[in-house]
């Protein structure tokens, strides 16, 4: 077996970020005083706007980016491949989508975020599945979400 | 960057209890013979009841009371703060709410609990999103979860 | 407290295989050119096909088999122990159901699979709850996961 240990490898990060071990991060880019929990994913290309918080357990893959005072919840897990050709699309980069989180959104945990993009102030009820675009602020639930309600 | 190594920290447990690393346990009670499984994290002023098994990759927060004899699975999250005023309440607990779980409670895996009461005797099904008090026994499934049968 | 480190047990493995820790894997065979992710958690007698690949935060029980070239995605939870006596049935393992994942078979982030079979060629949608056995390839997904479309 090769087994590789996993840690804090090439990550952009100044003195004011926080980041609780045992995480898995590399490449990414984290700006002033984000806080990043135990057990958390981050690769490489990813990047977090200031003051954002990831919560524990929570997976956050290539192709996301963050903005600015976000919360994302414990467990909540980030998609770039939507398995279009009927599978993972493995080393083929060019079949994954992006995902953009704008400022001020709040991912509830366990959520599930499939490759969008979600405006500002946008809150996201924990257990959520989110399937489409989010183009207007509110709070937002369900499997799929839907919107409940404005902010 | 500042990083932190997770752990066991001001936790209030007797040689009757097990706990398997990497987990992050800080300020919390679990009573006798409670099992911890890995890749676990319970917050401060958390109390799980004797006999009570937590399964690996739960995060249990903050306000969480745990009775006697429960099972919770595989990937459960608690929740204390609801985004009430459109985000998250941050530092401020005030805006927190407590959830009470009951004895001889089963939560199957990857479900997500909103601060909630929840009597003795239930069940919930695997992948559920519990939103509101269950007041009686029985087995509840679903998002939102909803009473599917009596046990 | 019982302190027990977490980590790699009697596992069957080539050199082919990769395993990134921290996970916890024990009493487990996995076949040629597996892939495993961090903050895996995978129990005995599991076994794991050929180029399958298991990615972070998923947790595998005991009684399922996984065939060849499939993806296990982030936070995907097996279950072996459906309380059907109302509870969990604590070490009676007679009382456990088993899981049967077939040949190519791609199973989406915080899916939480319920004990069933699995035929091959088959899509899960991220976030799903599956509770039934499926029996011919496609697009599924939802809580409970219904067809959604052939492949």
């Amino acid at each position: 077996m090769r087994i590789i240990d996993s840690g804090l490898k090439d990550v952009d990060a100044d003195s004011s970020v926080t980041i609780i071990m045992p995480s898995n991060l590399y490449g990414c880019t984290l700006a002033k005083n984000v806080f990043v929990g135990p057990f958390v994913e981050i690769q490489k290309k990813v990047t977090i706007g200031a003051r954002t918080k990831i919560q524990s357990h929570s997976f956050i893959c290539e192709l996301v980016e963050i903005g600015e005072d976000c919360f994302i919840g414990h467990g909540v897990m980030f998609i770039n491949d939507v398995f279009s050709s009927g599978g993972p699309s493995g080393g083929d980069s060019s079949k994954w989508k992006k995902t953009s989180i704008g400022n001020k959104v709040s991912i509830g945990s366990n959520a599930t975020m499939m490759p969008v993009n979600v405006c500002d102030n946008v809150v996201i009820g924990a257990g959520s599945v989110v399937t489409k675009d989010i183009t207007e602020p509110g709070v937002y639930a369900g499997n799929p979400a839907r919107k409940l309600r404005d902010l």
